[in-house]
């Protein structure tokens, strides 16, 4: 098991950990700590620089070489942003435990710059949040970034009113929600109104920059900007020398494998791979799903069983929050949404967090927010603070 | 309130966090929430840059102003290095937040970089951990990190033995913890010996590296370096141009004002007072002493009563813990040591954190550490990761 991160993530809750509600080792484990238990395996952090197919090796950053027979590659994705990689800085994207505590960060600074700052310009654009792409990532951001502005930093400052607060959901596609049912993106668009969020549909985004966005030809000042909108995968393409499509994710076989080479497999974000005619989504269950199948086709191969039928993907429908206390579910033609959806999408995810200390602490946390009405982790930390920013 | 960080730090458990038994969010709380139910008290992120006496007003950085009738200067003291400042990056100290995640990766990334590696030598560096300074939180490091080497990471590693870790406690001075009792502090040292650390008293630490330190003329190949040994007050002496000892700290009258402006006090680390004679040691009770007997006064004089008798420290004794389950506690002429000392000590810290949560999560998180044997805060992040360093 190689990994340039020494923890497992369970990505679906980062964007709690981004707008405060949850620490970072609630949703985080070390891969170690993982694998314990298990004396066959060896768990080496490094960073991966390239396969070498003909040697059948694994090529690590500092030259070393590591050998195998089977090589599953399952690397992930990267936000994108459309050939505009110098957005990147001005709108950094929600895909590890640093990007949430930059996001964090750059949240809760701008609130502080606003209380500090004795120009109404300036306090006005520290308070206007950008928000780009309106899948389920972008779509429970601003919900609890509207509830954090509205309902719980209010009686904490003292020179402005973050009622003031604007937040902005940017989307070029026509609606929200794209992957739900209409019915239920429109619920979501006006709930999110009802927070106080002004969703922009059919909005492309056409600049990005220190001073905030261009919306068509009308700028924008907002000196917090996110960016949900777009994903990359990780090089593996590169690694290995093969087709890939437009996101850079590798083309595999119905059995996630090369076509050239049965030994290597590439799996969740990074493949591209086709179920029932349409390409598998780049969502964790359908990466869970894989993990699974290669494992029994490389047992399969291991005992001398026939090889499982090709990979089939299996939807297991689609959920996001809206704030805090209010969802929207889809399972097939079932559709569910408001509080209780709420509470099936909590129960969900208490469900898939590993081990019982996460669990528990997880629920313990919004538990605690629930009642108190007061997040938990609303720490600035890192480098960047403000001290050694201006 | 003026603060360059957003959080006030519970200092006495921040090796906790650096040892991986804590997240940062159980320990820190946001100052703004602290004081919330203030309405009079307004707080600005910001960081001091001078002070006008003439025109009664602080400097921050960005050109503003802030004008005050009493000023109260409580900034705190940083780790020092005898005048080898150049020894800090190969040797952080402990005194905020970023200090503890610093030190918290590099332990963790010493293990992986010894797993890594194929090179004996480096593998043997990189499992040596030196901790310069035996006063409390010298001890309580290298305590913690004897047990995460002996007792919780050997069975996640697969090419290293954890139990060959060399865990040194380095002190210039005759015996480690000088501020207790010497037959607590023979205690301490024998249990940290049967702990497995190498406690070397008289030792003064000639040179510090990337590679390792220097002892005497004796190089010693280290990749994990830990500061504990000394500090410096905050510049508040150079914002106010007075007078100040070799530490840096304001020399303050009786009644923690300075000699010529009764409207300017300086508390805790970075004021010297004396009390019967003796300077008042910088820790967190007298901090707190201080902080109420500046309060007592400045509200005597606004209501025009009597002002109180000077300034008079009340020592409330020496705690320090020794690895997971034994501690040394001084009150007076009362002693205590072992297991009970450690539950004696804890409930004091649980009493002293601020908020019901925080009791309440760190109490868990200890519980269940005792019950489960796994630390829950194992995260590599920030920027440093091993991806960028190499």
């Amino acid at each position: 098991m190689i990994d340039q991160r020494n923890h497992h993530l369970f990505q679906p809750l980062l964007y709690q950990v981004a707008t405060t509600l949850l620490a970072t080792s609630e949703i985080a484990w070390p891969i170690r700590r993982l694998l314990r238990s298990r004396k066959d395996v060896t768990t080496l952090l490094s960073t991966v620089e390239g396969v070498d197919r003909a040697a059948h090796e694994v090529l690590l950053r500092g030259g070393q070489r590591i050998p195998y027979d089977t090589l599953v590659i399952a690397t992930g994705a990267r936000h994108a942003y459309f050939g505009r990689d110098e957005w990147e800085a001005d709108a950094p994207g929600l895909k590890t435990l640093e990007d949430a505590t930059t996001i964090r960060r750059r949240l809760l600074l701008a609130f502080e710059r606003a209380e500090l700052t004795e120009d109404p310009a300036e306090r006005s654009a520290q308070l206007t949040f950008a928000v780009i792409g309106a899948g389920p990532t972008g779509v429970e951001l601003v919900g609890i970034l509207a509830e954090l502005a509205h309902r719980i930093l209010p009686t904490e400052f003292r020179r402005i009113d973050t009622n003031q607060t604007r937040i902005m959901l940017i989307e070029a596609g026509p609606r929200i929600l794209p992957a739900f049912s209409e019915n239920l993106s429109d619920y979501a668009a006006k709930s999110l109104t009802k927070l106080g969020v002004e969703v922009k549909t059919g909005t492309p985004v056409t600049g990005v920059s220190g001073e905030g966005i261009v919306l068509g030809d009308q700028p924008i000042a907002a000196r917090t900007v996110i960016w949900a909108a777009g994903v990359q995968a990780s090089r593996a393409k590169d690694w290995l020398g093969v087709p890939a499509d437009r996101a850079g994710r590798v083309m595999v076989q119905p059995d996630l494998t090369l076509a050239d080479d049965p030994n290597i497999f590439v799996l969740g974000d990074t493949a591209h791979v086709e179920s029932d005619g349409k390409p598998v989504p780049g969502v964790a269950p359908a990466a869970k799903q894989q993990g699974q199948y290669a494992a029994k086709l490389i047992r399969a191969r291991l005992t001398g069983k026939a090889a499982p039928a090709p990979f089939k993907y299996k939807h297991m429908g689609n959920l996001a929050t809206i704030g805090r206390n209010s969802a929207v579910i889809e399972f097939g033609k079932f559709q569910m949404r408001g509080w209780l959806a709420w509470w099936v999408w909590g129960l969900a995810h208490i469900y898939f967090l590993i081990g019982t200390r996460s669990r528990i602490m997880v629920l313990l946390s919004w538990m605690w927010i629930f009642l108190s009405g007061q997040n938990s982790a609303r720490l600035i930390t890192q480098k960047e603070t403000l001290k050694d920013e201006q």
